[in-house]
């Protein structure tokens, strides 16, 4: 793999064997400490995330590597008025790969255009987020035992919500079920559902999990993201619609498991943490084992 | 060891083997420097703190461990509405033990109580700040070779300087005789006294030093913390008011040490720095042998 | 060397042979991996920039050193109301070298007398930034084959621009002949041209290039940094007086070379990085070499 920009980079078998592999790290993770001890990986966080750059950064540390990098832009040449193309330029002189956050849709594939190194796309804007995808495919492939013919809801802010674009588009390879839930003015962008299409995936568009809860073996709630909003009238009216509390969680079945990307913030409330269908921080742990797996399989 | 949170969760035997342990690693570093080479350690500064971070870190190098982490909490999720407890969740998973400071006092516990790792906390609000106390006792011992029976000034913001809260309960296990001396609208809060008398310890406040500055045996002067003020006002009006320059260090004896938590203001004249008495600066390297010590100590 | 505060610390022959252990470093990197594998560097930014302190940081790294620090003077204790006297008292009982760039022109002298451990430079203010001269006269050493009687446009803001500062000083040493090509509100300071009347260097200011641009052997372009006015106005009526587009990059001969400390904003056009002769990303990486080759040389 030259770079890591979407989902979709990754055809059916590099993503199962990726997911091998991060199984076969997570059950001895000593054996790759030194895998990568001649490289410099750059984490270029244009937009902040601890919980994504503290991810990379660990399993970087895990495989050896050594760290470059920023975790905001205020401290980058960025606020001189340097074009994004010129910091990657000048970054991929000084690092053997490169990670990056950043804002704007579509970044990851400008920098990848101009890069000597690989360069790993760690969500851009309301683009895509492809690591947190394979984190996500490993930990339903985990718990279900299977990746195939599996009902998988989605709930929240399916606009904006990279994760699940990423997400939908990765388990495309399995034969799903989608159920997209969520109110209109938040649904699944077109692009995705053409994508879908395209791919014969059958889904459906609901504003409540009412009649489908009982079948759903994948519930992957999502945050109604604050910051993706111009209108903060409009973030608040919708914010509190799609709650998981330890009533709302009745209504699935037992072997039904719950995901989110984190952060919450109130869309799951913490009485839920407890319930064993809660898996939500383990799903955020093996975004160790799946990156540690996507470093040492880069092309350097 | 599991966490350490507070200088009480140290009984006077481990307390005085863990500096034994600090002056054998001052003596000879490099005999340490493998020791944590399998451990990443994060450390997690919600509050804004270069000397305790850089200390902490450069310690941590020393013995050998990987770090992550951040400076700053605007860099970190809370900023997208998380909890405290979520981010020390997600972060246990990561790293391998975690070193935090935070603007809230009893944030450390409240992230021990949910951590799989184990947590130090390094400055919670106006709470605590274990290391620094350990660090400050260390020095003590270095410089008077004895713990017991010392007669310790305690100078400045003792309302909300939390080095004083932990040092004095630190200290009790030997016998001290303090002076507190502070403005009345800055006094040692009354919780400390409480646990000052339950362990019989002798103490006087006064408001200025003219009169007991000939026995004093150790000066701690602290900082009068602007950011600690919701008054700038009173900020101003104070903060002049407990200075040591060249004049006022003749009031102490020849075998008086001056010490302070830094970074200081206007309270110490840069003329003192000269003084023989003044160590605070080697104070402020003693806190890389006893974090080095610490580190090494804990169970992981 | 103690310190590396100005290019002008440093003589010919010491100069030369930095350069040579560059050269050598660039041919075969690994070599050096471990030469400071006991080392902590501290990189203190006060002043926020991606390029210098990423380069230092993968330079420090590439030799094996360890790094604390800052990227930014808000995570700093500056904050509190510390001096940068004390901040560096600190940091030089934590590190082994301090790498420093601040805002205020003079404060790497400032840190160096009070350092107990090597600083650098890594820019002041409208000071110097050693290390930038150090890795253009690689970088003209490299292409040109000789430093010895070279015609250098320096173009832009030359009152501001610490890099032409130090440039021009540095290559003082090989009997060049310059033309400092600027509006007249932003020519080069009076203390500069002193030092060249004083080292006999010949040298001529000039609003524009048009008359010299054939002879020239070197064109170093600089940015017309927006952070650097107090007044917009005057900002935005010079910054687009000095272009280098294809058009432009006509009027020079075939082995003139294109260079620019970066970040650039629109002084060259993108469209002139395909130009054989603009080799402005290799100056950018030679900084790694360069800054590899002055970690090791320093006396720690």
């Amino acid at each position: 793999m030259k770079h890591l920009l979407s989902i979709t980079d990754l055809d059916k078998k590099e993503l199962t064997s990726l997911i091998d592999f991060a199984t076969q790290i997570k059950a001895n993770p000593a054996l790759y400490q030194d895998k990568l001890s001649d490289k410099i990986i750059a984490t270029l966080f244009f937009e902040p995330s601890t919980r994504t750059r503290l991810s990379f950064e660990s399993a970087a540390l895990r495989v050896g590597a050594k760290l470059i990098g920023f975790a905001d832009a205020s401290t980058s040449s960025t606020q001189k008025g340097e074009t994004l193309e010129d910091t990657i330029k000048i970054v991929s002189g000084l690092a053997d790969l490169i990670v990056m956050r950043h804002p704007a849709s579509g970044a990851a594939k400008r920098a990848a255009a101009v890069s000597k190194v690989p360069v790993i796309n760690a969500g851009d804007g309301s683009g895509e987020h492809p690591t947190q995808a394979m984190l996500d495919i490993f930990t339903i492939k985990e718990n279900k035992k299977t990746l195939e013919n599996l009902n998988i809801a989605f709930v929240g802010d399916l606009k904006n919500g990279r994760t699940v674009h990423s997400l939908s588009l990765g388990m495309a390879h399995f034969n799903p079920n989608y159920y997209f839930i969520s109110p209109p003015s938040l649904a699944v962008p077109a692009e995705i559902k053409q994508a879908l299409n395209l791919n014969k995936i059958k889904f459906s568009e609901l504003t409540d999990w009412q009649k489908i809860a009982p079948q759903i073996d994948v519930l992957y709630m999502t945050r109604v993201q604050k910051e993706r909003f111009n209108d903060v009238a409009e973030y608040e009216s919708v914010k509190d619609a799609y709650i998981l509390n330890a009533n709302s969680a009745r209504l699935f079945k037992s072997t039904c498991i719950f995901m989110h990307p984190l952060p919450r913030v109130t869309e799951i409330s913490a009485e839920v943490d407890a319930d064993p269908r809660a898996i939500y921080f383990d799903q955020a742990r093996n975004g160790l084992w799946l990156r540690m797996a996507l470093l040492i399989s880069m092309k350097y």
